[in-house]
């Protein structure tokens, strides 16, 4: 989680002042991954008068992005920020904090040293930090933090200080730093010993590399150049084992540090780098939305890929080649658009993304729904549905609300596939090492693509030989990239920590993909043409419920100083019990907890009295009797129920405290409507409570650490 | 576990009425421990103009004792209330259903023949009572009932039918018949043979003799009298093996029922008995709550103790003396009070519950775990362990307390099946009209056996034929009866209308379903063996955890005003964050929701703040890492969390706002030992915020409505 930003301009001259600028902004179109402090790197002494021109300055706050830029200018910064730059490179970090609580000491950037020799920013978690700390404890290095990230610049000083040789090159030295370590990172570097040149690297954890250039860029294919050393691979052979670990790291064994094999090489000035010797600027960054404003040409990492910058001349280098990757990376042409991120009229990105969902539904449907022959075709699917159609199950893997939307598609799934549908937690899936044959088919779901524990699950199930679907909103994303075949969900950017219209088109997108599955069956052809006419009528009936959210707004009104809320239901919209519920705690802290109806007298039913705000769906559909002896029970016992109804239900009406009625559609698509009050209403109630809706505590928006 | 009450008055004239007040009274003390069918056996012709004094009559009833009650005083009874006897031996049990269904012709006194030569009460289970009714029906012994307990009567005719000379003893008879029997009793005989006189044993069930007399009693001390004949062992050799049973009792085999050795020795008149010759009465019980209103004098016996008293005179007989045994029993003088009884010393029936867990564990074992050599036979499956073995996947459906009991097992049978195991709250399993196929094998596991909504998912899955497997604590159940196969769990009744010492049962005997499947798996015998060793164990870590109480019951003290708790957990401890937060929600009213650790960062950890009371379970599994890092997360938020840990863990103390160390089990056993402090906590919290523990408002104990 965390937001990594690094801007490095070659022979394109900038005052200090415009390098911070462009530093803060890029930290702000990342805040969203997390806001607990920020921090930059940038070259020069405090005190000008100290003419030492590689020193390195470190300001970090705790606290959001506007903090920082506060403390960028305060009068007593040493910094002379007229000062032109005609070559630079600027490091800048945003953290969500997962070791050490939110505080300056624990910021990013980390360094190696007081005299910020190597300075580094990092995204995801060392998980072995503790052995490394323990190594190099014994080697004299002292820790200033309670992070694992600072074992890393620590780790690449003791590599500089023991080199081999004079001539180290900083690529290297970062090559033999992330051998030793487990885990997941986005890292990018900064150095004294290195000026103006840049080291990035990323496993696990995303990291993009934007290139903007006044010229031609000199290559579009940057041909991957292998390194002949061996891996080191003595930790990971052992996860876990502090054993493996202390064996490596133990002051009596050779360490692997400094193993043959090593051949320093030349790589400046080679035809297969970009931006040979001209202007040109580069932009690091953990997703898209911090580079566009700048250029919309851009790499894409990928695991144990190390990029470096000498001389304004980006390559890319590896490890040996492994059997059946692709030798060259390309610079892409992003698709995006700069309004798609700003937040227009409203107050918050999540209140513009949930009343984004008549269109972000229609983005998801375009070109894959004929309305007119009830076909569906899901162009990255089509070419697995044998395989998919003969499967002996389907199991559905996300967190959080991803988790939800395969909740509240699993009912149609078994109707339509007639297959056994499993949906798993990713972390619980993987913590009971579930059983996964070789004829399961996987769905692995994440709005960003890289939410940790379903990648970890994705590569658990490709090791057992299960078919991987990927249902991702970004693409390029670690899931998207590494699943067999997938749907891109195309919802658009979603900036708000709590997502909104990624539910629903992940929820579209299941339902899709269950409509294609059963497009031969001729006994669901009835049940399939009132489901595709549900998805086309979908958008205007979305408007309808968005128009209701000054009455929502009215009810909460009443609810906001309340602690506890209850939100119940059964059957197709159990599942908007759970994802309204995670809503309202994501950002207004109110203990709601979504419960199934059909449990209610197993226990939660004692909860019920005239003071615990209840909230209630009781749609006509199969369970309508059912969740009307459900409103009987909480009403016997005092309770005021708030219930989510169709329009004109008078039986239900007569019984509840407040309504809020919903149009009519078909059953299974009832729940997209049926959760937007939901959404509303956490947003609503988040507000009058006075938190910010965009930036929950203790949240970030896409999860890279298990 | 059912209960056990006898009364003897000997030269103390009683009406009968009053000695069936007298009876009737003792089982209503002691209908906690079963009501499903209740019954008495008393001298007398029904027809008073039989002068046949000898003659014993049964009077049985379904249901309660109060049935039974109005049943001995209907006008067509025969007999004569109002006789005055001046010594007579009277029997009463009220049952809890363990084989057999809750009937009249299950009901106890069982006996050996239509003349009601000898009959008996039992408490506990006859693990070997197949083999024994072979052989006496090889005899032509005509059984009458389903129960394992009517083969006693049986094997007691059979012995004196048999017998070498006419002046054979009450006592020996039954010290043979102890001999042959296998598992756990305690028992009480009577007999038209030996009038006036009885004869009581215990091994491994509770039972104990008030004495009450208007003179001294002759001795306090009351040395046992042991006998010369050698303990016949042949089936204790061979436990749980049909094999040697059918060589013992086989046709061809000469039997140890009527070895050379046994003495008859006179006991009357001796010094070394109590009562001699004077006016006594003696009240035989399961415990003493039904003693104590008649007298505070009472004798515990011991294992393969055999009391009798004949002429007044109650002596206590042995076989050989084995190595320091004490023996002496003493009389003791009861400390109790009145009000204390049918709960005990206890507050609640739920209290009492949870300290029950070391004994019910253990009756869940019973006869089922054969330790040396790492057996396990669940006798109800055995005959369709191929089909099991050979299914397609697992289903496993239940509701609250059920369902979690469920969650707890699926990965430790994922994992020694091999199978894909589901888990299905029944009310969703209905409304999703889930597939269902052939070759599916579904588990319904109830308490009371008669919850509806699992009872509705049976039916359903029947009619779709797969094979259905019943796991209940209710012989004689709709789940019990309706299934093709299943498991009694023997947790004894469960009044508390908060589920706990079931849960466990659940826990443990879902463990032994896993451990039988896996039985010739080769890969697996070293996982097995651990967790059969743990299984042993368990009663004594049970023990261990309870009296961690005081510690609770202060920690409770802390939170009971609060309003929301929220318990965290993950893999093998997820289940007990469910259900340790039901047990919360139903009897305190407190909102507590039970957490995924893994899901934390997707949502509940915006909740955290120094105001939110958080329990995390984080025990040495293969999660402990992963539940650091959670720890992490809530501490880096001002958290204050109280975790439940293993013994001396210095790391997660030093973290803790407070710990509750727990003793150390197997990965797979660990949910039983960390699910009880949080029965104990919900049991605290209930009772410091002034409410009925065992009668939460709202809720009932079985829920036999949709």
């Amino acid at each position: 989680m965390c937001g990594i930003f690094a801007y490095l301009n070659y022979q394109v001259p900038r005052t200090r002042k415009e390098i911070l600028e462009t530093l803060v902004k890029g930290l702000q179109r990342l805040e969203y991954r997390g806001y607990d402090s920020a921090g930059v790197a940038v070259d020069g002494p405090k005190n000008n008068k100290d003419n030492n021109n590689n020193s390195i300055t470190l300001i970090k706050k705790r606290g959001k992005v506007k903090n920082l830029d506060e403390e960028l200018y305060k009068k007593d910064s040493d910094l002379d920020l007229d000062a032109v730059l005609g070559t630079h490179f600027g490091l800048a970090h945003t953290r969500w904090a997962t070791h050490g609580e939110p505080s300056a000491v624990n910021c990013h950037p980390h360094r190696s040293d007081k005299d910020n020799e190597f300075v580094v920013v990092h995204n995801g978690i060392i998980t072995n930090y503790k052995e490394l700390k323990k190594y190099l404890n014994s080697k004299g290095y002292e820790f200033e933090s309670e992070t694992d990230t600072e074992v890393i610049p620590k780790l690449t000083k003791y590599v500089y200080d023991n080199r081999e040789r004079d001539t180290i090159s900083f690529s290297t030295l970062v090559e033999r730093v992330i051998q030793q370590l487990e885990g997941a990172f986005a890292l990018v570097f900064k150095s004294r010993h290195f000026p103006g040149e840049a080291v990035a690297t990323r496993r696990g954890s995303p990291l993009l590399i934007g290139v903007r250039s006044e010229s031609e860029l000199s290559a579009e294919h940057i041909p991957i150049q292998y390194n002949s050393a061996p891996y080191y691979s003595v930790l990971r052979d052992h996860p876990g084992t502090p054993q493996g670990a202390e064996g490596l790291m133990g002051p009596t064994e050779p360490t692997a540090l400094f193993k043959e094999g090593v051949q320093e090489k030349n790589i400046h000035n080679r035809p297969d780098a970009v931006g040979g010797g001209k202007a040109v600027e580069y932009y690091f960054a953990s997703d898209a939305s911090a580079i566009i404003e700048h250029t919309n040409k851009v790499l894409y990492m990928e695991d144990d890929d190390v990029a470096i910058v000498t001389n304004g001349k980006l390559s890319i280098h590896r490890l040996n080649r492994q059997a059946g990757e692709d030798p060259v990376r390309l610079i892409k042409t992003l698709q995006m658009e700069l309004q798609q991120i700003m937040k227009g009229n409203f107050e918050a990105f999540m209140q513009k993304e949930i009343f984004e969902q008549p269109e972000s539904v229609v983005n998801t449907m375009r070109g894959r729904i004929v309305f007119d022959t009830d076909t569906v075709v899901l162009g990255g699917l089509k070419d697995h549905l044998k395989e998919i159609k003969r499967c002996r199950r389907l199991i559905m893997i996300g967190c959080g609300t991803s988790f939800h939307a395969a909740v509240a598609t699993r009912q149609i799934l078994e109707e339509l596939t007639e297959l056994p549908v499993m949906v798993e937690l990713a972390s619980d899936f993987l913590d009971r090492n579930t059983p996964v044959f070789r004829d399961d088919v996987c769905f692995f779901i994440s709005q960003s693509g890289e939410t940790a524990d379903t990648l970890m699950a994705l590569r658990y199930c490709k090791e057992r030989g299960a078919l991987t679907v990927g249902i991702t909103n970004t693409v390029g994303s670690s899931i998207s990239r590494d699943t067999d075949c997938g749907v891109h969900i195309n919802a658009g950017p979603e900036i708000g920590v709590a997502s909104t219209k990624a539910y629903t088109s992940q929820f579209v997108s299941l339902v899709m993909f269950g409509l294609m599955v059963s497009e031969d069956r001729v006994s669901l052809q009835k049940r399939r043409g009132e489901i595709i006419q549900g998805l086309k009528d979908l958008p205007e009936l979305i408007k309808k419920v968005l128009a209701l959210d000054n009455k929502i707004k009215a009810i909460a009104d009443e609810l906001y100083e309340q602690r506890s809320l209850l939100v119940m239901g059964r059957g197709f919209n159990y599942a908007t019990c759970l994802e309204g519920a995670l809503k309202i705690k994501e950002i207004t802290y109110m203990h709601s907890e979504g419960i199934l109806a059909g449990e209610l007298k197993h226990g939660p039913l004692a909860l019920i009295d005239k003071h615990m705000p209840v909230i209630m769906i009781i749609m006509r559909d199969a369970c309508y009797q059912k969740c009307q002896n459900a409103l009987e029970q909480v009403t016997a016992r005092s309770g005021r129920p708030i219930i989510l109804c169709c329009q004109d239900d008078v039986e239900i009406t007569k019984n509840a405290y407040k309504t809020i009625e919903l149009p009519h559609t078909v059953d299974c698509l009832q729940g997209i409507l049926s959760v937007i009050p939901l959404q509303l209403m956490s947003f609503h109630l988040a507000v009058l409570r006075g938190y910010d809706v965009d930036c929950p505590r203790n949240l970030a928006k896409s999860v890279t650490v298990e």
